[in-house]
């Protein structure tokens, strides 16, 4: 089979290997589309090891059709379409998946959408509704808007019946988010966040990928029992905190991330997701925001392009 | 009736006024003893207003003898013996309590240990018991170990059954950590706390009113899903921290105050103190630590006792 092969010091090209084989708990997919991530740029460049026991290869979720099953998988058989969450090993045509990582294709969706779908909806469901515990009627703040994460989480706290503010980076950005159901997109060049959430009532749950200033400012706009989770930190982890406002407000500051939890924990989040999100897709509520598609063996483009900061919405590899 | 009046440019003293009337839902309490709080020392610089409300007198805990009731209080009655977490008003003669946020004396305890015990108790109940949701035999690590909320949080958290790790100042207090139940009590003028408890398998929670330079070594020390409860900031509110860990370790930082809160929510942690703390008190295995007692008009006395550091223990104002 093709797979992406990576190095620090050269681009992303495609190798010809042996197809992996399914453990006893494990499915054999073969990957009609794999969405392109974030980690996957941090673990390239070195920075962000794969957890032990799984792949080397960058992708961390895929759309195909189930090639083989492990002997003691019985909720899925060949020919099934599914999209699954990876602990690595997504840009290739062939990918091993934990049978509890794993989900129906939902209806009316094509393969591209549905390889989209899996890194943002986990990470969207058990930060923001679990740990985050977001009810109806109160106010997320989603940075990175019009990031996959961000495209989703509007799209799923709007369906759930709460209020969204979201940053993005340009008019075209913001736009889309107001769209996806923001009730105020927020430019962050232009406008500061923190006054025009304060302003708006405040915010409850904020989903935080940017991290360094923006901490701060977090803390600032939350009401009391407010929950910041955060899930990256693309200016960095660092910041200077004053957390007499985090006493006072009694709000909560988490994070977490989904790569190094267990089979059983993400099996847990998948009968979740399954159950609460899946309907919202099927019922158009919830739509994957598709920013480009490229050919596995354009993977260093597709790099390129999440590098870029440009794309709004997810950057996925067409394997088949 | 006597009560302490405080003014910043003056020592506190004495005043003679009218006896307050409890209101429908009050109890009036003829005081025999008040705890002395941090947060008196800085609502009388100025720093921490009393809540809309409150009463300007300083005081949050009294224990003393009931000696009239509201109209609609079904509870108690005149003469109980009773402690009282109060929104202020505590060094005085008489002060007014809410209903919900009274408690028996302790049996076996005397009016100055029962005084001492509301504001530490509810708090490690609320911050240690129900926020950070200490489980037996995990990890409590307590800063400031031999203050008043410090030598109850050791008691609780070992009566809970969890291992205790506690932080304080001189040989003496870190001997007084360990009688009162920590495993190993560590001197932080001299130790490291942080590569103490690494060694020791990490935190799971973290109580700490110490702040400053603290947080980033709380984060540093907990193990996976730890929480972190900020109560107060001797050293300040302010770090720089790197909030890498915290992601990574689905760690919680969270922090709450007490006085502000409704009188239902404290009713409601009244409830449980007396249903799973006092119980412990009155079986030995919890005792408030008396570090010196004041009359009345010594308040000024007790308050340089408090901002001295030297205490061991809870101080309090013997009223009658």
């Amino acid at each position: 089979m093709r797979k992406i092969v990576h190095g620090s010091d050269q681009p992303l090209h495609i190798a010809v290997v042996a197809r992996p084989e399914p453990g006893p708990h494990e499915v054999l997919i073969r990957v009609a589309a794999a969405g392109v991530n974030r980690p996957d740029l941090i673990q390239r460049a070195g920075l962000y090891p794969p957890p032990p026991g799984a792949p080397e290869t960058l992708g961390l979720e895929v759309a195909g059709t189930i090639e083989a099953v492990g002997a003691n998988v019985a909720s899925w058989r060949e020919g099934d379409h599914v999209a699954a969450l990876l602990p690595g090993g997504g840009y290739a045509s062939y990918a091993i998946a934990h049978e509890g990582s794993v989900l129906p294709v939902p209806k009316g969706l094509s393969m591209t959408e549905a390889a989209a779908l899996p890194e943002t909806v986990f990470t969207v469901w058990t930060n923001v509704f679990e740990a985050a515990a977001l009810k109806p009627g109160q106010t997320l703040v989603v940075h990175g808007g019009a990031s996959g994460i961000g495209t989703i989480a509007i799209q799923m706290a709007k369906a759930f019946g709460a209020r969204v503010f979201a940053t993005a980076g340009d008019a075209e950005k913001v736009a889309l988010c107001e769209k996806l159901g923001a009730e105020r997109g927020i430019n962050y060049r232009t406008e500061d966040f923190e006054e025009i959430v304060r302003e708006a009532g405040g915010a409850d749950v904020v989903l935080d990928m940017v991290g360094g200033p923006y901490v701060q400012k977090n803390i600032n706009i939350m009401n009391e029992h407010g929950r910041i989770v955060m899930i990256a930190f693309l200016k960095g982890p660092t910041s200077e905190l004053n957390l007499m406002r985090l006493m006072l407000k009694r709000i909560t500051l988490t994070g977490s991330t989904l790569r190094a939890r267990s089979h059983e924990e993400k099996a847990r989040i998948a009968t979740n997701v399954a159950n609460c999100v899946w309907p919202w897709i099927e019922a158009g509520k919830v739509k994957p925001v598709i920013d480009s598609t490229f050919p596995l063996e354009q993977a260093e483009q597709a790099h390129q392009r999440l590098e870029s900061g440009a794309h709004a919405g997810k950057v996925v590899l067409v394997v088949e």
